[in-house]
């Protein structure tokens, strides 16, 4: 398709060809093509029209390999504006220098220890004879595994267990079922609701050296491997060889897909891939010591009751995952990524609903951002807006087979929210480096907040059509008692985070908080977690969203696959009368 | 894309223009362009040739609606070649004339009743206390839910509820809980497995009443409904609103989607929209009469357990389902179907790892057929092949957003498979009419076999380069004791489905069949039953492709939801010993 506008002929600009199309604020003078004459253009449509000249002369609109090499014009080179690597390894926390120690969640919040045993020099020796060199006891090594990453919760516990095969866990296990000894899981401990650190002194079992491919059909796309693989590790593994990971999250650096599933993590590809419910395949899984083995690597299998659907999203509370299979979609081989200023939340959703119908199955993400998280990630990261000042920011990625369809939907679907308003301002970006960069943007955001203050945080499914309107509404009621209240998230799967900062916990803040955000939910009939899971910080609030009759299947189920309530305790079930 | 091909000027050449495109048999002299000149192309190419031709003139590839004007050649015209509407309804079965009495259950089958409780004349009365008007004791109305639309199956029960309400439901069940009476839930009697009827004299429970649409969300694209509605009309209601069902099946004039979801149907859209357990939002679930209500219509809830997984696919063993709440995928702009012949099964896969790469994101299905399945519809069904004939046949479906990209992709698709061989002849339609007719095809195929004789039935999951080994195998094992071995499915999830008709039950048959079908599964590490389920006649066969553990498990579930037993009894658990 033709665009209606063309560019002027400006001496010496620079042109991202063929892999970012980056605005350049200095030249914006164009002319329409017609019977009128030359006038000048609306500013924000020269991006667009730039990156459509590009690609009408040629399928430069191509999809770069991490390998490729990358044409960004120098003003744009790496270290330029845009800032660091984009990728998130969310480093687990040896109290960094000068950070204040975080408080013992015993401390800090009403809970009571279950009695467990202590563990004793006996169980020490018993496990270093299960795990020869597997067993930690020293406190600076215990001090990143105590402590979550958001640093809000913190354990006591005295050893870490590091096994590196299901059998070595079976046995773990067993010996704890045996002694009554509770038992923390642990993957990447980047959860955000203080369910991947133990609550008083509970053993925590990590499963860092369970990492190993175990198989990978390069036909099919079925992974299956240990509970301890980095994402991004097992994303690197099967892009090489044409596929894509079902999930991505802005953690992927260090969280672990065992405990991707274990919190049935949603994340930024959840609008086309769909949840873990659908795309895992198979997990094995521990309880009291036996193998439940279910790690099936077939698409379909109806042969009685989807035994695995139970752990996923059950936090570690009713059998530790120890691997996993996993069914990852052909690699696209373009992807695109628009990132556009919107004047407001209405337009935000109305440009949703034109992407949908635009860009239909090459729709991908549609993620946005306020204002407040614009300055979180350019004051604390150091990341610059590609974009003008917006009250808001939407992230739309296309991911499709063919570069020059898919250019051509998302040419139209730019257009059209650029002439009727819905977007004021935009760039566009098809090279890894420039993806990578944009997409820092949104899932910094997180990592920004942290170093703000402390983060009440909060995750939340509403209807999209109400979705900001508790921001506002918080925004108003907290006041300066808040550093800043920010909204974000995945708008296409109707999931808000809501973040709150302050300089430090402050108990009054936190009872203006709540219940109020989860009544405010409850009322609108969401999600008090949408993707976060339960974990420590959020058990209480489960009967905000799960009538009686559920609350009391899930205790039935714990009691049914741990009868003696030693897996992750203090988590996800609310505490019983 | 301009086509290498051209066609010749041929006076009197009816094209079905821009509506669907057929092999007219008699006119296949075609002209190469070039420096060359004219000679005859590849028989083969002629169709693919004038459906490009017909593509480039204009955007006359467009998606039909119901109510859109066919214009089908003559020759081609509704009560031609094709036969009837393609639509199935399962009529559920009261004896059509000719057939012969099926057996009763027991008395085929070794198995015991269990101690239930007896329908007594009090038990009717309390029932009509709760359902005036719904109590059927009619022995000729009764049959038609005694007896499984294969008819092989038949139980003797002397009670049919129709209830209208959870509420009547709950109240049923807390009734039959406290009196140990055994109930049957029906949906649309449909399964394959024996599994919706009863074995003995169960209560049925029918949800054919239970057909209201609750809500429909015209952004989201969500449906909630009560579980007796009907897939074909549900997919009517949503496509009306420009969505579609994100399930699609043989039996869908029939079916009811409470009991697809009890029996995780896979179906025709599995391989574009995946698993029930990715769409299915929420659900309401009763047991022992209380009301689970997981029936939330959002698309992430990670709020404790997500329990209603629990229920899809455990086929009313652990509780009844009486309402599902649904995400519906928009209703492609486009969609296009080719059915195409294959030389032999390798072309088979190749043809679909081509179809992967090519149309990438706009496929959504690859079927295929053996010739003996094609030669069953045509002589049972009088449906015609509209390809020459072939070892084996695909057939190849797109949805997408934009007609004209989908057109190009499926050109360069289908170009590439007839000129490197792996299709020797095919057939492209683009509107409804056309598009049904060749579904037809693939989807009747069930209704034929059934109509050969006693049908053998295996539903597998298996690894798809050995796919059809199985058959082959088969076929020289059975000789001249089958009448038929046939194999179809759902290639693109490794679904083989393999069917045996003889011209009665036969013991001896069955003997050779069986466990070999299940002892060469399980040496694949295939499932024994990938969509079907268990239900009476394959629950003894589990343990082929679940580990002990597992059963255990199914069994403790069992007993926690279900302590008495008392829902669908003899069905998907193994016979205790």
């Amino acid at each position: 398709m033709a665009s209606p506008w063309k560019t002027a002929s400006v001496p010496g600009l620079q042109l991202g060809l063929g892999c970012g199309f980056w605005i350049c604020r200095s030249y914006r003078l164009l002319f329409r093509a017609g019977a009128m004459g030359p006038h000048v253009v609306p500013r924000q449509l020269v991006w667009l029209s730039r990156w459509q000249a590009v690609c009408a002369r040629g399928a430069s609109v191509q999809h770069r390999t991490r390998a490729g090499v990358s044409r960004i014009p120098s003003l744009l080179s790496p270290g330029g504006a845009l800032g660091a690597s984009p990728l998130v390894r969310r480093s687990s926390s040896s109290t960094p220098p000068g950070a204040p120690e975080v408080v013992l969640t015993q401390q800090r919040y009403p809970v009571t220890r279950l009695p467990f045993s202590a563990v004793s020099a006996e169980d020490l020796a018993a496990f270093e004879r299960i795990l020869p060199g597997g067993v930690v006891t020293d406190p600076e090594v215990l001090e990143a595994s105590n402590v979550d990453w958001l640093r809000t919760v913190r354990g006591c516990s005295k050893v870490l267990l590091r096994p590196r095969t299901s059998q070595e866990v079976a046995r773990i296990l067993r010996y704890c079922h045996e002694r009554n000894l509770a038992v923390n899981p642990q993957g990447g401990n980047t959860g955000m609701v203080g369910g991947s650190v133990p609550v008083f002194d509970e053993i925590i079992l990590s499963t860092t050296l369970m990492n190993r491919i175990i198989s990978f059909h390069s036909v099919s796309g079925t992974l299956v491997c240990q509970a301890g693989c980095v994402l991004e590790e097992l994303s690197q593994y099967v892009e090489e060889r044409g596929f894509v990971m079902p999930l991505d999250l802005g953690a992927k650096g260090s969280c672990h897909i065992g405990g991707n599933v274990a919190t049935n993590a949603g994340g930024l590809r959840f609008l086309r891939y769909g949840s873990l419910h659908g795309t895992v395949l198979g997990l094995e899984v521990l309880a009291d010591g036996t193998v439940l083995d279910c790690l099936t690597s077939l698409r379909k299998d109806n042969t009685g009751y989807d035994l695995k659907q139970l752990f996923i999203g059950s936090e570690g509370t009713l059998g530790v995952i120890t691997a996993v299979s996993i069914q990852c979609p052909p690699k696209p081989r373009a992807v695109n990524v628009a990132f556009l200023g919107c004047p407001g939340f209405a337009e935000v959703l109305q440009t949703f609903s034109s992407g949908k119908e635009l860009l239909g199955e090459i729709l991908s993400a549609y993620e946005f951002m306020d204002a407040e998280c614009m300055w979180l990630v350019t004051h604390h990261l150091h990341l610059a807006s590609p974009v003008q000042e917006s009250p808001f920011y939407v992230l739309v990625e296309t991911s499709g087979s063919r570069a020059g369809h898919d250019a051509e939907k998302l040419s139209d679907f730019l257009e059209r929210a650029l002439s009727s308003g819905l977007v004021t301002d935009g760039t566009v970006a098809t090279d890894q480096t420039r993806l990578k960069a944009l997409w820092a943007l949104r899932e910094r955001i997180s990592e920004a907040l942290s170093r703000d203050g402390y983060v009440y945080k909060y995750d939340l499914s509403l209807p999209t059509e109400r979705l900001y309107d508790l921001v506002s509404d918080l925004r108003a009621r907290l006041g300066s008692q808040a550093k800043h209240v920010v909204g974000y998230g995945h708008l296409g799967d109707g999931n808000l985070h809501l973040n709150v900062t302050s300089e430090a916990f402050s108990p009054s803040l936190l009872a203006d908080l709540e219940p109020y955000v989860y009544e405010w939910t409850a009322r609108q009939r969401g999600s008090v977690s949408a993707e976060h899971g339960l974990g420590f910080k959020k058990r209480g609030v489960l009967s905000y969203s799960k009538p009686p009759e559920a609350l009391r299947l899930m205790q039935q189920l714990k009691a049914l696959l741990d009868p003696k309530g030693i897996l992750n305790p203090y988590k996800t079930l609310p505490v019983q009368a």
